[in-house]
Order: structure tokens, then sequence, then C-alpha cells
């Protein structure tokens, strides 16, 4: 068994995972971040608690954080999600606990669920890459998650591919998210209709990343653009990871993975224009399996995947 | 004490390497690749016992290799340098020898002599790139060299970096090595003289890497904006393997590397407009220190830096 703790910008959820990767028990509260880091500390506190009353032998608490953590992986750095800036999470719970803490990023806990139980099961080396409101990820090389000496590894969202018409919320062009993710998309599309192509997209109000992937799968022509441009970039990224970690695997999660096969066909297509060693070094690419309680089931079970030895 | 073979194009390299890097004894061969593998294969058994005559306790032989190996570092998939395709080095010694046979590609052995004795001494997380005809490179994370699924990992060479005149060896268009090798600034100044732009270059015959770098050092405006562009590629590149792995420090080696501090502060200055936190994630960047020696010292020390768990 194991507590694991998806801290979110929304919700604050917990849960008690048991060895087949099950959520057993599971307590939540709003986040409410408004009301500062002292009040959602205490409610973390609370949670946590809530759960060893169940299960009063756990020894680590692992939690999934919407942010960056410092290299020690002790202080989240930033977290704009919920408005927090250098932190010391990790001390300020271990003082009220008698468990060990372990934060992680919350896009290397949903790699971490994967690999436990999903489309990573077991694998050594393998990339979770998560297409969202923005692009987030989890990297697993020698069966340990790769947090960076800064804390900040996997944050290939922000790998520059190329120019771009608009910069990413980061203050750079050409980031990957710019590209690859549903805020991408919508952007590209609604580009594309100001300037006047023709498209069945034009008669929506207000686009998103599902309609568009609907009326690409039903031929329209700027989506399937749209798509295409998307899944280009993609692949290039996948491509230059490859040349540099060279994964066994990679699970694609996030909102646009439910544009299913459709999507990963693009994607395994471009990759393969890019791929540096296409006859003999081919990654399998696939959709990852767990949804909602990923962040969970990750935390719980990140305690398996940390490198001990510094 | 350990052994170490550099087995290079021209020359087959071997040491003996104590505790504090020092090649104590070597002994050399000429390659000549034309022989074919069975040849070079009993010219590997022959130095191999000639140092195991001089320390006879040695239990493993470590082996810096020109090309790719397979994922599980046993059969050199690839050696455009040896012409081999395909050949089982690791069985084919083993069975010849009474040592363990360790393989690794020669940019890696470059990297872990770095980190045994050089400009990445004992980092947990560090990047060599060798800048020379082409890039290669070797990686460091959590004390252990990557090698990767397929065992084409740290080909950063062939990171797609955007379009470029020219098309890579590796039949893409767009790679690393296209922007940033010695073969790169050379093909850049010959398109730019060919426009007919205004250098000191144009009275050169034949143009190299080092006339560049000098002829920039002396203010040639072609010859600095080749650099620049070199840096700014790198310095890309840099960031987006930061992104990725978020190393605490780069070693730049190879023959550009000789152009020294002058190169060094342009890719410093590059990487920091690249770098998604300069704020609070920004690696060292440094010069690598160890020359003609690297190969031996690293392939000696390759023991240390192997993921032994599976």
């Amino acid at each position: 068994m194991g507590i694991g703790i998806d801290l979110g910008g929304t919700a604050i959820k917990g849960g008690l995972v048991n060895t087949q990767g099950q959520v057993l028990e599971e307590r939540t509260k709003l986040t409410e971040s408004h009301r500062g880091y002292q009040a959602i500390l205490e409610d973390l506190v609370e949670l946590i608690n809530d759960l060893l009353e169940i299960s009063p032998n756990e020894t680590i608490v692992g939690i999934g954080i919407p942010g960056i953590l410092s290299g020690d992986c002790g202080t989240i750095v930033s977290s704009p999600n919920l408005h927090w800036k250098n932190v010391a999470l990790k001390k300020d719970l271990e003082v009220r606990l008698t468990q060990k803490v372990l934060l992680v990023n919350d896009a290397t806990a949903a790699c971490i669920a994967e690999a436990s139980f999903g489309s990573i099961f077991k694998k050594a080396n393998a990339m979770m890459i998560t297409l969202g409101t923005g692009i987030g990820g989890g990297l697993i090389l020698g069966h340990k998650i790769i947090t960076g000496a800064h804390g900040v590894a996997t944050e290939v969202g922000h790998m520059v591919m190329g120019e771009n018409f608009y910069n990413c919320g980061c203050g750079k062009n050409g980031c990957l998210e710019t590209f690859a993710s549903a805020t991408a998309l919508v952007r590209y599309c609604d580009m594309r209709l100001k300037q006047g192509i023709s498209s069945t997209l034009a008669k929506e109000k207000i686009l998103n990343a599902k309609i568009i992937m609907d009326e690409a799968k039903a031929g329209d022509v700027l989506a399937l653009e749209a798509v295409d441009r998307l899944a280009k970039y993609l692949g290039m990224a996948i491509s230059n990871i490859s040349d540099l970690v060279d994964p066994e695997i990679y699970a694609i999660g996030g909102g646009l993975a439910y544009a299913g096969d459709f999507l990963l066909d693009k994607i395994r297509t471009a990759t393969m224009k890019y791929l540096t060693y296409p006859d003999f070094a081919v990654p399998e690419i696939v959709l990852a399996q767990l949804k909602n309680e990923a962040g969970i089931i990750g935390a719980a079970n990140l305690s398996h995947y940390i490198i001990t030895r510094k």
C-alpha cells in the first residue's frame, strides 16, 4: 500500500493505492489557492492524516506538484497554478508528520503511474509526453526518473523547434508547446481563419482542440493541416529526444491523446521522417492508459523510481 | 589500474591507466581498416595481452568505439570509420581473453575521462559535447552514462535545429552538426564567399575551422558571423538538452574547443538567450581538459559508469 497525493490548482486529491495500482480509498479537498500556502499546508496534513488512520503503517507520502521543484526535490521553486514561489513543502510537511515526504512534478507522477501499471509497464527507458494546454513530460532511464540538477528536467514543452508566429508564455519563441499543444492547435486555426482560409471551423464561435480533432477526422482541410503540423513538430521533438537519451517507448497522454489512433498514426509517421536511425533504432509510440487517478497512483509509487545515490 | 583501448579509424591505442588517471604504459598499432575485421580483432587481442603481461590481475578491458553500439553494448551495429556493420566484438574478444570486455562509444569514453579526472570531475549530471568534423556527445545522469535502449543515445549532432542550406551526411536536413561543427563553419563561409561577401577569408585557398576562428578573433566580419551562428545553434541545443535532462554542467571538447574562451563566451551568451529558466537553472559551460589520451582514460574507467541493474 502507498499514499499518493495529487496537489492540483483545483483540487487536492489523496489516495491509498495498493500494489496492483488500485486506489482503495480517496479523499478530496478543494485547493482554493487564494487562501495562501499555510491554509493549503494544513489541509494537506489533515488529508494525509485521514488516510493514515485507515493505513497507519505507511512510512512515505508521495506528492505530485504542478510546478518546478528544486534540484534536491524539497522546495517548490515556482508553481504558477498555486501562486507559490520558493516554498519548502517537504520540510514543512515533515515537521508535521512522522512520515518521509517525497515531492515530484505532476507530469513525472503521471509517467511513474504509466511505468508502474500502464502503457510503459516495467520499461527501463521510457518517455511520457502529455499534450494539454501546455506540454509536459516525464522521463525514466534505467528504471529511475530524471529530475535534473536544478529540478527542471523534462520541461519538453519549452524545447525550441523553430520560429513560430506567436511567443510562448515563457517568453521564448518557437517552444514545442506553441506548435503541438491544444492551445497551439487553436491558435494556429484561428490565425489561418483570419487569413480567410475556407473551413468548416469558420462556423464555430469558440474553437477548441476537440472540435479541431473531430473536424480533422471528418476531413476538413484546415483542421487536417493543423493536426499534421502538430504531428510534424512532435515527431521532430521525439526524434531529438531519441538522439539524446534513446528511450525504447514513448507514451502520449494529456487531453489531446483522446484523439486516439488518428493522432498516434500521424505522430508515428512524422517521427519516422526525422529519426536518425530508422533502420535499427525505432521507439514504440503508444497512448497513455491511466486517466484521472494517474497523479495519485504515480505519487504513491514515487519511492521506487528515485535515484538514491548522490 | 585499468586497461583502456581507443579503437580509432587510424590507430588502435591501448594503455594501462592508474587511479590518478595517468597512462603508465601505452601501446599503439595502426588500424588499417582495409584489412578487415578478423585482422583488427587479432591485433586487439595481441595489444591487450601485451598490457596484461605488465598488469596480469586486470579483470576488465574497456574499449571506445567510433560508431554505434547495440542496446546491450555488445555489438557494433555500424562504424563508418572502420567499415563494420553488426560485428559482435564483445563476444569475439571474450572467447579469446579471460577478462570481461566492455564497449562504449568513443564520445562517451571521452566524457567518462572528463568525469573521472577532468572538467566535469565527479559531477552527477553532466553533458560533454565534442565539436569536430561532426558533433558527438556523452551524457552522465546520476553518475551513470546514458547509452539508450538501442545504443543511439547522445547522438546530439543529429538533433534537428531548423532548416539549413545543405543536408547532413545522415540524410536529414537541419541537424545540429550542419550548424555547429568544424565542417559547418567551413561550409557556411564557403557559401557566403560565393555570394560575394567581402572577407579576409577570401584570400585562403582552402578554408578550415582554425583559420576561421583565428580570423573571427581578429575581427573579420564573415568569420565572426559564422562563429556567432555556430554559437547560436549550440546555445539553442544546450537549452533544449537542459529542458530534457537538466545537467549541472556542459564540457565543450573536440577540435573547435581549441578556440578557448573566445568560443566559450559566445556559447554561454547564446545559451542564456534560450534557457527556459535563466533565473534559477543555469548550467555551467566549460572547456574539456583532457586531450589525446581521453579515449584510453575513459575506456579504462568505463566500469564505474555503467548502470548494472536491468
